[in-house]
């Protein structure tokens, strides 16, 4: 079997499709998880009225754009990729914060905000609780990023494009859920490969069969966590859900954290991969920026290692600050410690 | 001459009056500044088009909560004094951010926000450039903050407090030039003292001859920066406008970046403060910031200098992150450090 390979004559290296979120950050201490019945570490979607009692009691929070897609698609940009985002927001503040910030990252959004009683919903928000050992808990607001539909994607821009990342997230959502399916149909014509992100372990636990089934007929590259990967495959070793995976999809990247990442390629190779060291404040966003890392460099024809240390060294630059999007230029950052 | 003392027998220590701003925060380069015509260090007031047309153009941003006598109410409450603010939002996203950000800092919020067409306008935001030498240049479209009137100043408050707390910031807008006055009216007849923040030099240049009189007749302790305080006197020596400003209110806090700052008394003591070295990364808020640790030392009877330290212990915090607000516990820092 030979390595996979983007394919050339492109205009987009990377159409990324996502929810259109603007991140509520706060730090908390772990009693705050526990009083309001959270999972340290994990995403949970919140009813309006959870999500009012919670941002009630959270202390004074910062609001910057995120979405893990969309976080994916602002590090790409901030590492001189051509890409495209995908997602809904509403015509309200936090849906013009949203479209200003990831068209200022250098992101061609193609959204056109929902309007009218289809906008009553908001523009999503993920309140996101940052404990003192830098874990994110992440609790989200969907609104109109939940009603994505088919006919809010251009799906003429996906041959157009040398990669569609999709986000495991939109799989809570029918309407997004056939979407995305829809999505990966084209690229299937197209030959244009489908990166998929897990997203989150309960997230994987709810939609466990249809994702088994997606990467195996559809995934070419996946993105997983540790949590994920073992949650995937109902296992509580890491080799061995890293061996579960070998075959099913061409390339399989599983991050672990400051244990680095492994790469896994159905042609049998396993590739190991350091983390990068950096002062840890807050990961949120740094499975997104590892992908933004690796997919830029594999893009440009990078081998699974050099596009894994490029995951790694951009992963970094996001713990080291609040947020997930980038606070420095990327592709300078990279030159500098690859 | 006796020296200026709180009264005792109050329920509040400050009550603070300001506008009730969200900024967006950007880091840009000093080019940017010069595109779009602004005085790097400046606020200017600026109207709905100009604001649209400059945040179009600016860098990805973070929303943050701001507002310079809201920043200096944030860092009394995180300094443990009691403190209220008084302020105007609107109904919108942004109002929330900013009604939430405040109470959760610990401030009684005295402010309903505006509904219906007086809600109009929006809550008021300051778009920021942040430049790499860590200066923040200010452009504020003032939205319903500029409609504050005494109608919205419950002004049974003031008799409560030891010292009421006043921005410069309001006099650009007559009515609530009108509502200060009747603040500062209830004040002299409750014995609370009267603190002002000059705010900003073209502020200063706007309004000078009112200022000179209020600091004459009404203002016990002011706070003005280098370039605030040369801009009342009109002239271009520090030391010169420090002499001037001797014996027109009873305390006069003037700061001087990272030169530190001077306290002069109405009875002649001249008291020079070191700055706290800090890793300088945005000074907005700077200013605010060193007027809570002031004010909430002073409140508790400490002398000039302990005063002031604590200003200047508050001050290094704020400029070392991005954003006003703090973000870490002051009590705490301020114990550690005097």
């Amino acid at each position: 079997m030979t390595a996979l390979l983007p394919p050339s004559d492109r205009s987009l290296d990377v159409l990324c499709v996502g929810n259109a979120i603007v991140d509520v950050l706060a730090q908390t201490d772990d009693s705050f998880l526990e009083t309001h019945g959270m999972v340290k570490g994990s995403m949970q979607l919140t009813d309006p009225d959870r999500a009012r009692s919670i941002y009630s009691a959270m202390p004074p929070a910062v609001e910057i754009s995120g979405g893990s897609a969309a976080n994916t698609a602002a590090g790409l940009a901030s590492l001189d990729s051509s890409v495209a985002f995908i997602g809904k927001v509403a015509d309200d503040e936090l849906g013009e914060v949203f479209a200003h910030d990831i068209r200022a990252a250098g992101v061609a959004f193609h959204g056109f905000p929902a309007t009218g009683a289809e906008a009553a919903a908001g523009t999503a928000r993920c309140l996101i609780c940052v404990t003192p050992d830098a874990q994110r808990t992440m609790n989200t607001s969907l609104g109109v990023a939940g009603q994505l539909t088919t006919d809010d994607i251009d799906l003429s821009l996906v041959p157009t494009a040398r990669v569609v990342y999709l986000e495991g997230y939109l799989w809570d959502e029918p309407a997004a859920k056939s979407a995305l399916r829809n999505v990966m149909g084209w690229a299937a014509g197209a030959g244009t490969r489908v990166a998929f992100t897990l997203s989150d372990g309960f997230c994987v636990d709810r939609h466990r069969a249809e994702f088994l089934e997606i990467i195996e007929h559809h995934v070419d590259i996946l993105f997983a966590n540790e949590d994920e990967i073992c949650s995937l495959y109902e296992v509580d070793d890491f080799d061995e859900a890293a061996r579960r995976v070998a075959g099913h999809c061409a390339i399989a990247c599983l991050t672990r954290g400051d244990a680095g990442s492994v790469i896994i390629s159905s042609d049998g190779e396993r590739v190991d991969v350091s983390a990068v060291p950096a002062e840890l404040l807050d990961t949120t966003g740094a499975g997104d920026l590892y992908a933004a890392g690796f997919l830029a460099a594999w893009v440009r024809g990078a081998d699974l290692l050099e596009s894994g240390r490029t995951g790694s060294i951009v992963a970094a630059e996001a713990i080291s600050h609040l947020g997930a999007r980038p606070q420095v230029n990327l592709s300078v950052l990279v030159k500098g410690a690859l």
